[in-house]
């Protein structure tokens, strides 16, 4: 049988180089990063230069980098301690956030009493800008939680306009660039974000090692308490084969960026073709259908697929082998709509299936046409 | 040069069935476990049998078992939500707790205004139950948090009679296990705790992985929020070839139990007996030197050494290659005395050096034998 990986958004299989390197580790660099004897010293070296690494990527200091377990709880961390140690009384994000924004922004509502509100979208899923600077208009201690890049639709936040408008208003901004880093070029010196949200799975690394970057003097406090690790910032063993992993993982993407990044824009671009020609009623949400308003990785598809063939659909595909997903990972299982689409698609194309397909360097045209061919038996 | 790793209560080396296992998921098993194709459920399927697999070492039902990025995560989850989400109000716990237990009730009482009681110690380190059943004669809702093992003196806690002392007193009890999980077999029908947190690395699996026990129906809420992973009590994308790691990791060590244990139990014996008689001016700290009323894996040497070899002590250690540490791996750094040794030791005994070191299967007779000789030449 046929398998194709298209749900490179959901996690990304990793690099051969990125195994071998945590292989290695594992096998001897063991000790405790905390401890002061030559085992301790060389799993702390490894997790410095990793800081290094990916602190020299985004053109910021290494003590501006603090290793998480994911992306989830680098969101976590800075919402939390940004509500309990800073002081924000008011968040202003959009519905279209993930989960581990949205659902962290709720409950700091109900423990905190903070007000939050959420920006206009457009049709096409872009934030309105002008209503976005009409919400930092407020004596409240404002914080901006929005994403780089839009795990379901791939739309692109125009992230230093977003970080002007923050500071100039001498508001606080967070962004989830879990869909982004690893994928496109950061300059944090350009873009002044506060704080920025990654994960390693994202980009062909490890599950489970992220990080937040947490500008400096910026006051924020530890989620997860104990010993001094990561400069006080986040308590617990560190994972080294994991940072290591997120490490050589960056490294490898960098290295081979524009190659690789125009691949799978050719990819994406014969794919968005291909639908064009074979089920030319098929809707991009979002903005996926265009390569400069969106991510290079992913398409999201609204397809003119009848009821009932549709309640099937990621079934009857997962039974030919091809892996792709409704939304997020987190909610395939449920059978709601996705939140992000239920935002900005008509009542009408919310009752056609809509699915994500998402690539990386791994996939080829022929998938490209193996899945389009197969799409074409659904439609009517 | 030699190189004795005498530090295996910070950490362990990871087994090598551990990490061909980690080695064989990464590479395999790529899919989100939260994806609901066949790289998904295949991820999926391998996370149900680690829970599995640890929910019948403790003898409790897979869905009690919730992962982790490690010990410290899983107090931090356990505490928090006790305090903010089952109403607690009070907690009792001791002076030589981990600090990834004692730093998150201070913040909790800082958050929440709760009050905290400190259980009296005797001078060997154990509890003083009449005064733990003294201190839950109270009208408000309490929460009593114990380790079972002392990472640093090694101190055995009667868990099963705190656990029968707390639900007589109807009083919630969680117990850091970090250091029992793995070394000794856990029965938690016999032992009714309702909380428990282990953590990979000190039974040589992988860093960055943990679990907490929360026993069915406690009404735990999650710590880091998004996705619905491990039933809705923490959100992440799991790391599947860590959690892996975890159960390979129980498994082997469970299926030697007896002769490993057997055998570190000779090493700490030989340990104890060369250091009587070569040292014979040296003290064992806490229960360290009774193999009855401490763990077999460590002990705990205050060492008759003048101040001005004892500053460098540790230097010098390291330099011979001996790994061993003054107390728990998050502290090493800091020129400060243990925060356990000084609950314990009189003013006289805290100005001479401690040390401990701890042992694995990877230590032998000849390691012993070694350090041993080299302490020597420090003593006066
Ligand atoms: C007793 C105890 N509790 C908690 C921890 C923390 O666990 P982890 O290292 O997995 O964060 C440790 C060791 O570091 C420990 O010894
Ligand atoms: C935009 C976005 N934010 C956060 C996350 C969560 O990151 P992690 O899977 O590392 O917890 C994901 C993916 O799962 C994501 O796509």
């Amino acid at each position: 049988m046929k398998h194709v990986y298209f749900d490179n958004a959901a996690t990304t299989q990793i690099r051969d180089e990125v195994i071998t390197s945590i292989t290695e580790v594992m096998r001897e660099n063991y000790g405790n990063a905390s401890s002061s004897h030559s085992f301790g010293r060389s799993s702390k070296s490894l997790i410095e230069q990793s800081r290094k690494t990916i602190a020299s990527y985004l053109n910021v200091s290494a003590g501006e980098i603090v290793f998480t377990s994911g992306g989830t709880e680098a969101d976590n961390l800075v919402l939390r301690s940004a509500v309990r140690d800073l002081g924000v009384k008011h968040i202003v994000t959009s519905k279209i956030e993930h989960h581990a924004v949205l659902h962290t922004i709720e409950q700091l509502k109900n423990e905190y009493g903070i007000s939050v509100s959420y920006v206009n979208l457009e049709t096409n899923g872009h934030i309105d800008y002008l209503h976005l600077e009409a919400l930092l208009q407020t004596e409240s201690k404002t914080l901006v939680s929005l994403m780089h890049i839009n795990n379901e639709i791939g739309n692109i936040l125009d992230i230093e306009r977003v970080a002007n408008l923050c500071k100039a208003n001498h508001v606080l901004f967070h962004s989830d660039a879990v869909q982004s880093v690893g994928h496109y070029k950061i300059d944090l010196q350009e873009v002044q974000v506060d704080f920025l949200a990654a994960s390693a799975h994202k980009f062909h690394g490890p599950k489970g090692v992220g990080f937040a970057f947490i500008r400096k003097n910026s006051g924020l406090q530890p989620l997860i308490l104990g010993g001094e690790q990561e400069r006080g910032l986040r308590a617990g063993t560190e994972s080294v084969h994991n940072i290591t992993g997120i490490e050589v993982a960056l490294k490898s993407t960098l290295n081979n960026l524009n190659k690789e990044a125009d691949y799978i824009k050719s990819l994406k671009q014969y794919f968005i073709d291909k639908i064009a020609k074979d089920i030319p009623k098929a809707i991009f949400n979002g903005c996926s259908g265009d390569l400069d308003m969106s991510t290079y990785t992913l398409v999201n598809i609204c397809l003119p697929i009848p009821p009932k063939k549709a309640a099937i659909l990621l079934f009857q595909l997962d039974l030919k082998g091809i892996a792709c997903s409704k939304g997020s990972a987190c909610q395939s299982g449920s059978s709601q709509n996705s939140h992000v689409l239920t935002e900005i698609l008509s009542d009408a194309d919310l009752l056609k299936p809509s699915i994500r397909f998402s690539f990386s360097i791994y996939n080829t045209m022929e998938e490209v046409d193996y899945v389009v061919e197969v799409l074409k038996e659904f439609v009517e």
